[in-house]
């Protein structure tokens, strides 16, 4: 069970933001120990050993164990805010923009099953700075949701009782696909993105499902 | 953060099934443990002194930490198939079924939010027969809502693209409650289960949405 997984995807795919190789590598490392056992059960001497890198060496990168946390927590809002607000930026309407959003945001957690379980089920083991930092990045993805459900609804594309409960349920359904994907099932990320996209515009009431 | 809270809660109420008070105050401690911690960074100390008891009154009820997270995850998985059967089998149509359906459920894991964590992320820690148990249980459940969004298709009442995906969909949207619900949440359970019972109608493509 330890080592990471040449299978896998590689550490600079999933961070290509963060430099050198080491500290990625780290990253994955924590990413799998967490997931495998939890924050608190993990020591930063199990996630070098899975790493292959010495305590003292991980201490270079990373001061505590819960700022290897912080750094795949943030990481992993950033990548999901970056690709919510693109798929928003680029759609010419709402109803375009929330299929594209839904299905690149359930695409990115069926993908990134392992990743997403740490940073959406150990917010609450960060220190209170950071996770006011995570805590920020989490407002920004909910208030893009809810303005653009919000934005439908005033352009007469989608109707729903209640806007912030309706935004709510769009991210619940793809956050969740973290909890019970994985490598062997049926539907690809993106099959999967493109089913959930068709359902959430028809729970929004759109009369038309657009194309993405 | 230790002691059974006189305010929430009491075990009696969670597991009116289980017997003697004990094991019952066992199991509340046990959720209270694995929640805050993780199933792996707690010990049965944790859980004993947390129940105001000692390690070796633990094992009276339980021979070890597993079989007191199988009495809590079986129980959970028990509930919520009852509930899930009887509105099914309470409802004129499948409509008012998934609906009924979609309103306890919800209202379940809003209400028992932190059991319901425990029960729908610790599983994997489960050793594998009574794993093996849990999952035949959740084999039900979806089957279960499966079945009644097939019966929907075939009667007219909904239209869905994949009625597995649907299904999968319906269920995942109620147990993400449970990672972000809380007592300060906004809307009741029940409130949030009404709005959810609307939302997921109008996923299932369902032309009107019966009353419950």
């Amino acid at each position: 069970m330890s080592g990471i997984s040449s299978a896998g995807p590689q550490p600079a795919d999933l961070w290509p933001e963060v430099q050198p190789d080491a500290a990625r590598r780290l990253m994955l490392a924590g990413v799998e120990s967490f997931a495998r056992r939890g924050y608190h059960a993990t020591t930063t001497r199990d996630i070098a050993a899975t790493a292959g890198m010495s305590p003292a060496a991980l201490y270079v990168h990373f001061p505590s164990k819960a700022a290897l946390l912080f750094a795949i927590s943030r990481s992993g809002h950033e990548q999901v805010l970056t690709l919510a607000q693109q798929a928003v930026d680029e759609a010419a309407d709402p109803a375009t923009a929330v299929r594209d959003l839904v299905e690149r945001f359930t695409a990115w957690h069926a993908r990134r099953h392992t990743i997403a379980r740490v940073v959406q089920y150990e917010l609450e083991a960060l220190p209170e700075q950071q996770y006011g930092v995570v805590a920020s990045l989490r407002k920004d993805i909910e208030r893009l949701v809810r303005d653009v459900v919000e934005r439908g609804c005033a352009d007469g594309l989608f109707t729903v009782g209640d806007a912030g409960t309706a935004a709510r349920a769009v991210l619940s359904l793809g956050v969740d696909v973290a909890r019970w994907y994985t490598d062997r099932s049926r539907l690809t990320p993106e099959e999967l993105g493109s089913e959930y996209g068709d359902l959430v515009l028809r729970m929004l009431g759109a009369a038309t499902t657009p194309g993405s």
